[in-house]
């Protein structure tokens, strides 16, 4: 997918919500069987009931290598579920030197065939680069994470400018915004302003609205950019919106309450 | 696997010797299949090659995912081959929030059932502690890696102390020698004495000698602590000694010279 194919989708739902199938075979609700065919029945009906407000479906592979090889079919097998016009990003957190990065983005953009991959900054550009060389693919590089860990290297204050900072500069020179996205865990109106003051082109994959507290309004006013630039993720505060047999009804209802907090913007 | 075993092991091989099984399906040797079978086949071979010098292998999980869950079903495959006393390797790269590293955690040390895997440090201590969390377990976390991309922030001079020794500083703190241990593509002297004199007492896992290379001798002297403390990691230089049908004896020459060479000091 291009990104004039992702600016149209977000056009087009006047959306920026990305749905995160983080599917933990303990948590499926009642009548779905707990093993990987009912991750399987789970992430398909979930799709069906979110497909009409998502712009994008982000996998989380951690939770079906938990499974084994057997989680990995359920991932391909969700994958080739999701609708061809929507973003599919497999949240992977890959990166090693340049021959191995380069075996990992074979696998995730060819033989799977996702949109996009995430990908950790730590080993720098030979770690990055060889995801960028595909086309029509998006590396969505770690820029600053939610999670308390990120004060530890990414804010760390015996560092000026701080190393996230470094981060998204000088990686945003490594690709476009055509090819180049950051996970930016911020849903506060003055970080926000500030990294879209180093990176103002690229798309934001954005986690921690909803369960984990972010306001979505917030986010859009200052993140998004004259492209749109913004996708907002929400995993469990959707796909666990009820652990009754009528959990798909219940993740509907919180997919269009979070598109529709970003719709006033999402129209770009 | 403990510490203990792990030392034994050492002891009773005379080696550091830690053979790396990044098996390309495109670079396997003649008369062996270019599929999953083959890669089987083929590891099976290498293990049988070199087990008598190897004291741990490491699996790159990149050249596995490479062929989607048909490479992951290899994988689990080849781990099974190794013998119990052999410390199992996954070269993952893995970190992630919290809840998500716990389940790379449990994906990797109970469903694969490897001794250790090797994660990023990006996220800080709630994407490393899950890891740690796990008794007879090794979290090899990314100290200073071997690539040309280690300069961008590892290195970054603009950085004092430079990032990867504050990665070494802190992280040394979340574990002990019993459970964590750091990836150092160190190979030189002078870099060496100055991670022993940051992390004294933990193990590191060294890429980088051999084909890459970096001489064994060297690291040995300037990197060994008194237990060892020491994972010499050959995968290309021993893997793809030959490709024709000779490549298991050509494997077997390169990892017996390799662990010849790290043998006067893994005595111990």
């Amino acid at each position: 997918m291009n990104l004039t194919s992702l600016v149209n989708e977000i056009k087009s739902k006047q959306s920026f919500l990305c749905v995160g199938l983080d599917t933990d075979v303990r948590k499926l609700p009642d009548g779905i069987e707990k093993n990987e065919a009912g991750i399987l029945t789970f992430n398909k009906a979930i799709i069906d009931a979110t497909k009409d407000f998502a712009v994008a479906y982000k996998i989380n592979t951690a939770f079906y290598e938990h499974l084994g090889a057997a989680g990995w079919r359920v991932m391909e097998e969700t994958r080739k579920y999701i609708p061809d016009s929507i973003l599919k990003i497999a949240d992977a957190k890959r990166g090693d030197i340049g021959n191995t990065s380069t075996m990992y983005a074979e696998a995730f953009f060819n033989t799977l065939d996702f949109d996009a991959v995430t990908v950790a900054p730590y080993m720098g550009y030979d770690s990055v680069q060889p995801f960028l060389e595909f086309k029509d693919k998006f590396t969505i590089v770690l820029g600053l994470t939610s999670n308390k860990g990120s004060v530890d290297f990414q804010t760390n204050t015996m560092y000026d400018p701080p190393l996230y900072q470094t981060v998204l500069n000088q990686i945003s020179n490594w690709g476009t915004p055509e090819n180049l996205m950051f996970v930016v865990g911020a849903t506060k109106a003055e970080k926000l302003q500030e990294i879209r003051s180093i990176i103002p082109d690229h798309f934001l994959l954005i986690p921690g609205v909803g369960a984990q507290g972010g306001n979505a309004s917030e986010v859009c006013i200052n993140g998004k950019n004259n492209k749109g630039g913004l996708l907002i993720n929400s995993s469990r505060g959707i796909i666990y919106s009820s652990n009754c047999t009528d959990f798909a009804e219940q993740a509907h209802e919180a997919a269009r309450k979070l598109a529709e907090e970003t719709q006033p913007y999402a129209s770009i």
